[in-house]
């Protein structure tokens, strides 16, 4: 089995990449669920959602979240009726939300009602949130402590950044199967995600960065920053905030005491060297995602460096 | 004020009659719940939005429930998650339902939900359930006890009515300033609905029915029954299991012992006396409600029964 640590957009289309290459079946995707927040009463899970929709064949490519030709009729009406619009969320998507949170309240764990509905779109990878129990991506800044979604989505970024807090994180535990399918992954892979909040995320949770140490398998990241900048999101801003050299050498140092290998980009050659001073072999590819095919060499690149035989 | 009992389709267009005559300022309607139920864990109230949409001039006229214009991309992808699709939901039309819930899961009453979304949708007569408790107007069949909804939607009301029950009207209480207004009404006006599952519902909540005793305001009904028919769902098969009548006069004995006129149809003319010989009166006019003229003329002739002045 091969484990990825996955956030929501660069997660979905590098593992777009890998499951070209190797079978769906012998994944394991562990998912941050730190950008959770309920919107209307629903439970919205938008890197799960994220992931489940790419491999699915129905996201919309272009925003690289939501369904396909969604409509927006219901998201229309609720803001006549007073609600806040700021969160897109199409009609075909917020069933998601709606069967989740029916389930959810009927007493299955995140656990169980994401195996549904990964099940129900087709999928035969396994995918796992990160934990059943909530934790809850804060910026603290000038303004307060925002929600991670409030933060991006509702502020687009614009409050200085003083710390990321991952409320509930120290309560919350890893969801069933994800410790154990760490310690018996025959590789992990980190896809190219935003390290402070989507992996972070993730690692905050009690017990899953421990056991990166103990892992038999090889840990590969891919850097999410090529050229001082990230492909989608706001990592730079918050990665700066925080003190981080916004490159892959600051990804790398995020990750160093469990990375085995770091892939970066081409276009970053020239940080190989401090990446390598940092103990941490790299590999060097092509890791712009434009393609179907590039997504497949990207995944080559990387299951060869994790020496998974293809 | 001018009180209205009302049930879903016929009592929402016989109230666009009313509001053509007197200001909405003047109306509280009492409305029916026991056709609630969950789907996909959302609160739907089928008759308060009957009567809220077409009021507030947004409902699909054709079909008489739900909103003009209405997409089915929600339920269309909840169906692909393996859910139930007979019972038809709307995208508008799910944004009351999710609104509705979240705000009844906050703490607020039915009542309360229900008077933020007519201020929402612009209508200025007061809109009461008929309690804030759940009162789930069952069908008893050969088949087992049936949700009204299921006896009705999903099964086409193909089952064999054995009894109605009210489950849980013993533990209701009438929503806050449903006994006063009937107490204080100038008039209560019983609008053409089903009188078992729709009038009766809300006369089995305790303190409705003998309270009716007490009003001192006229008590009028329009028949919904027309030349041995309903004009619209299945009260003729539930009147007839019952042992009712399927007639005017049928409508007239499940009123009688607080009803003062009964308003019946030209094409039943022939039935004005035997409603007399039970000590009621009779008003026979038009009530078929082809068009806003017809509506408001029907209004006319039941406001002036129940000796209203205009």
């Amino acid at each position: 089995m091969i484990v990825v640590l996955a956030g929501g957009v660069g997660a979905a289309r590098f593992l777009q990449g890998v499951v070209q290459v190797v079978p769906q079946q012998q994944f394991t995707v562990i998912v941050n669920t730190g950008d959770d927040r309920a919107f209307y009463g629903l439970h919205v899970s938008p890197d799960l959602d994220i992931v489940m929709y790419t491999l699915a064949g129905i996201v919309d490519e272009t925003q690289g979240w939501g369904i396909r030709d969604d409509t927006y009729h219901t998201m229309q009406q609720l803001t006549r009726y007073g609600n806040e619009d700021w969160f897109l969320l199409g009609d075909r998507d917020l069933a998601t939300h709606i069967h989740r949170t029916n389930l959810l309240r009927q007493g299955k764990t995140l656990s169980e009602v994401t195996d549904l509905l990964r099940i129900q779109l087709g999928l035969q990878l396994h995918i796992l949130p990160m934990s059943d129990q909530p934790v809850a991506t804060h910026i603290q800044t000038p303004a307060g402590l925002l929600h991670f979604q409030e933060y991006m989505v509702k502020r687009h970024c614009a409050d200085e950044v003083q710390d990321v807090v991952f409320t509930g994180a120290s309560a919350a535990r890893p969801a069933p199967r994800v410790l154990d399918a760490l310690k018996e992954a025959e590789a992990i892979l980190i896809a190219p995600s935003n390290p402070i909040v989507s992996i972070g995320s993730i690692l905050a949770v009690p017990g899953i960065h421990d056991v990166l140490h103990e892992a038999s398998g090889m840990i590969v990241a891919v850097s999410p920053i090529v050229g001082g900048a990230p492909i989608k999101g706001p990592a730079d801003k918050l990665m700066r905030s925080l003190g981080i050299d916004v490159s892959a050498v600051g990804v790398a140092r995020c990750y160093r005491d469990f990375l085995d290998v770091m892939v970066i980009d081409e276009q970053d050659t020239q940080l190989a060297a401090d990446i390598e001073d940092l103990g941490i072999p790299t590999v060097v590819t092509n890791t712009i995602m434009h393609d179907m095919t590039a997504k497949a060499n990207l995944a080559r690149s990387v299951l060869e460096a994790a020496g998974v035989t293809m």
